[in-house]
């Protein structure tokens, strides 16, 4: 197996209203998303909302309520940056779950939570290094 | 908020066992990574284990035992790829939680999940075009 991920999918109790919050926060469906789905093209790979009962059957699990284990993060380039990108957050209707701080680590980040209960790390790591695209490459 | 993911990072019960299961599935932790946690750098982005109560902790969540409606995805390029991959993932040790098939949408596809219980499609989606690194582009 390449050591590669192609998709991302959270599943939703709402898709309206999941939607919605990405929207708010500046993120566009792409076009060739079916009804059912909200497909991004996030770099080289692709990130979905899709009903979250139909994603645990298709995945072959069990659906728990609550969080299973799984953390995004949203890297950016300066703890000013993380402070703004948590601010859009706040006002897009998200949770605060951590607010902004230095971290044990040596960077600087926050995390908050969408309306799915997807928790979402927005960090700022002086180790790591971002491309004009907003690719992350680990240090040589 | 820019259209992109950074990170994902995993939860695990048992950093070596999950560590070894991607190692046997041919991913190579980088050496960047410390102690506590692996890294695997993904295309422009990265995949992280990390121990599940650390990572509830920083995430400010609560854990809830199961799955939490994350699904991460493999796409490759041929239906046999798909059947390779999940044939790849079983001698690892992985549960298959879907044997391949024709999927509703459709493309070609199975499922596992990991030691640690997170699951992965391995899928074949003939409308989406993975380049020559393995990036994925929505269609046009």
């Amino acid at each position: 197996m390449e050591q590669r991920l192609s998709l991302v999918t959270l599943g939703v109790g709402d898709l309206d209203r999941a939607r919605a919050f990405y929207r708010a926060l500046g993120w566009v469906p792409h076009p060739s998303s079916p009804d059912s789905v909200a497909f991004f093209q996030v770099g080289g790979m692709v990130v979905g909302l899709w009903d979250r009962g139909q994603l645990a059957e298709d995945s072959g699990v069990d659906d728990s309520p609550g969080w299973g284990g799984v953390t995004l993060a949203h890297n950016v380039g300066s703890p000013a940056e993380v402070d703004t990108v948590i601010a859009e957050a706040r006002a897009a209707g998200a949770t605060i779950s951590r607010e902004p701080g230095e971290t044990f680590w040596g960077g600087y980040s926050g995390a908050f939570v969408d309306p799915e209960g997807h928790p979402w790390e927005v960090a700022h790591n002086p180790d790591w290094r971002l491309d004009e695209e907003g690719a992350v490459r680990l240090p040589n």
